[in-house]
């Protein structure tokens, strides 16, 4: 008899939570996105709920108009690490670009994550889309969308090599003898790709978990090909059960073609829970935060995601007929599909699209008690869409803290959610196996022209 | 009438500590570089003492033979960000390279480890000598050493700038008229320069320090007129009082005549103390610790950092006559002529010369009592030649022990060094002002372009 499938459940952190306003509450405080206080009481309420991970999204340039809502953020693998400190069993997902970065300082920074954190790192893949993040790093406008796609994939293959390129037990620390490691258990990778040239080997020994878990939330077709073969957990939105349920279907599908085993992708679609006493209380506290938003400022956003000018959008009509189809649009393209599809499904005025951008920002708002929360999870868990759920708190901390109280209690009565961590690494808590390393058993060539001691 | 001057002391941590064959003793966790309670506890320890600082060198790179000593660090900026959750006061210095890094990534991370750390961040700044690193990063072989110079100058120039794109005071967070930044008071910093081209603004707000703490190690020609113009303490190696005085006038000279405060800039010489109840007890440890090394791991080293065959360096000879002179190095220059002055000018043979590099790397062993160890400490600041020491103990945690609770405590008593911390920043410690921003009261232009924030 095999176990239960049970749920997995990330909570996505976000300064003062997922919803654009947020911070305007009485509850909130403006300024907690540069202060690791009050993301470190996040992440114990979030263990406290034995969450599998906490999860913060990432991009190197200075999102949106600095007016509409807290913006910039500490850098997550620093935040994380922060965050180590005061948790336990909770694993931490950070966000890096492999657009904007190099694979040697990022696959380093993970495995030191993973080291500090004693096996809970995660890594969240992106490729940054938009010409403001090419510009901060001297490049005009932004690689095309499969040529970062085809570097992500590259980047990831050295990150993994550079993970291997030391044996488990490659230390042997003999005092007596005075040999510390052993050269032939520790080798280069000479990786020579269309994207990267790296010699190797990393400068950190083997980590915990030896691969921090790789984390995809692109949904394009490139990004589905990438979780495929890459990925281990995918973020993703969908606004219907369907929808949900068809995506979940064909990444499972695309796993299997390229031979790897579909329980190792877990599909995790984002949910903004609104949650109240009772459904009236649920439905007037979301009313509320999408009466503080200020249209003016997402409507100039709304506009350049859509690729036309703020006056084409009147906020009480619906959106022009004549927009762009995904396959022009270079950056996000699976956001920008999502938004004009929810669009045209609801036949949304601008201010309503805007309303529903600005709550979960693209992401399913669900407004309910802790029991409907919890059957709103439980029918896309059943049904085939879903593995667990990525939790993004429209307010935070009382979101969290109310869906941690609340929810999760119902959820582990009713057999789905984990009662207390079995597993102190991330992979353990997604049930995904430590993998070896491939050079294991290999004999390296001597390393002994590496470097100058002293 | 003038505050009497007081030391500067930086604790320099390295796994086991400095001496090549400290890991070797019975007392020494030689898997303690991948752990971060055994930084944490050293950070502690520091700390107890009042010092300024602690520091972690660090490459991109797998340094040596791995047989010979313990390889592999956590990168520096997640390590130390670790250790500020376990400290309070303490300044944490990270070496970062301007090599193989971008500078908007970088200086977001040291922004970040500055939140995170409430103002105790330092950057000590390397442009990364050797093919090695180069090959890490696509390179075939380093760029050239004044190139990589230019580039570091310019790397600091941008993280600056992009430092002072927010204003203090640019958060505004409105509540009730919905807005949070002051776009007026957060910009674009358009650099354009010959080796990097960045927009702006970082997405980080300005940081506790404004600047981090900018440290600089390099004392060839070069690197001596980056810390005039960029450095705000200087870690450097000298062996004889006389070197350390002409290098401690020359850059306070150099300082001064690019229109700088010479006391802006702080002169840390490294010491290796080797502390023993008497005399002869400390020479005595010297002579253990020497005798672990094993001399045909370092000469292999030494024949590299010399240009030379292994089979040319016979260890009981001095050095060949014919070596190379430091224009033909493209590496470390200063610590190529370091070395070779150290052999000539006190005649020591290949296994000497060892000796004397695996215990201080360089730097100046001191054997003695810790009155001895504070009466050479004392010798050189008050003698023209420091503003504070780099404490660099043979062994990890005992040497850090015993220079905190027997030297600091005569460096107190005859008012050389504080007894409890008067500042919270590591700016604070090192008696230097918080930076103004360059761009304070100048308007922005409005930023609604940048990002696309759904």
């Amino acid at each position: 008899m095999s176990t239960p499938r049970t749920l997995h459940l990330n909570a996505f952190l976000m300064s003062t939570g997922q919803h654009e306003a947020s911070w305007r509450l009485p509850e909130s405080d403006p300024i907690a996105n540069t202060k690791v206080e009050h993301y470190q009481r996040l992440a114990r309420i979030a263990e406290r709920g034995k969450l599998d991970s906490i999860f913060f999204a990432d991009s190197p340039v200075l999102f949106g108009e600095v007016g509409r809502r807290p913006a910039g953020k500490l850098e997550p693998t620093v935040l994380l690490t922060a965050i180590a400190g005061a948790t336990e069993k909770i694993g931490l997902i950070a966000t890096a670009s492999t657009t904007y970065n190099e694979p040697f300082n990022l696959a380093r920074r993970f495995a030191s994550v993973d080291w500090v954190s004693g096996g809970r790192a995660g890594w969240n893949v992106v490729t940054t889309a938009g010409p403001d993040a090419a510009r901060n790093f001297g490049v005009d406008d932004q690689p095309a969308h499969a040529v970062r796609y085809q570097r992500a994939a590259e980047f990831i293959e050295v990150a993994r090599k550079l993970w291997d390129s030391w044996d488990d037990d490659a230390i042997v620390a003999d005092k007596a003898e005075g040999v510390w490691g052993d050269a032939g258990r520790i080798r280069t990778i000479d990786h020579e790709g269309k994207h990267f040239r790296v010699r190797g080997p990393l400068n950190v020994p083997r980590s915990p978990q030896g691969h921090p878990l790789i984390v995809q939330a692109g949904s394009s077709e490139s990004g589905k090909d990438l979780a495929a073969r890459c990925a281990e957990a995918v973020f993703t939105a969908h606004q219907t059960l369907a929808d949900a349920r068809a995506f979940y279907a064909d990444l499972k599908a695309r796993t299997a073609a390229v031979g790897r085993d579909p329980e190792g992708i877990k599909i995790l679609p984002g949910i903004v829970p609104v949650i109240g006493a009772t459904e009236a209380e649920a439905l007037k506290l979301e009313r509320e935060l999408d009466e503080l938003i200020k249209p003016e400022y997402a409507r100039e956003q709304l506009a350049k995601t859509l690729r036309v000018a703020p006056e084409d959008l009147p906020l009480d009509r619906q959106l022009p007929a004549d927009l762009p189809s995904e396959d022009e649009i270079e950056g996000a393209k699976s956001r920008y599909t999502l938004i004009v599809e929810l669009a045209r499904r609801e036949q949304l005025t601008v201010r309503q699209l805007i309303g529903r951008l600005g709550g979960g920002r693209g992401h399913r708002t669900f407004a309910g008690t802790a029991e409907q929360v919890a059957d709103a999870i439980q029918e896309w868990f059943d049904g085939g869409a879903a593995d667990g759920f990525n939790i993004m708190p429209p307010v935070l901390p009382s979101g969290l803290e109310t869906f941690v109280d609340q929810v999760v209690p119902v959820l582990q009565d009713r057999g789905l959610f984990r009662r207390e961590y079995t597993a102190s690494t991330l992979r353990g808590h997604y049930g995904l196996e430590r993998p070896a390393s491939r050079y294991a058993g290999i004999e390296a060539p001597q390393l002994t022209s590496i470097g100058s001691g002293f």
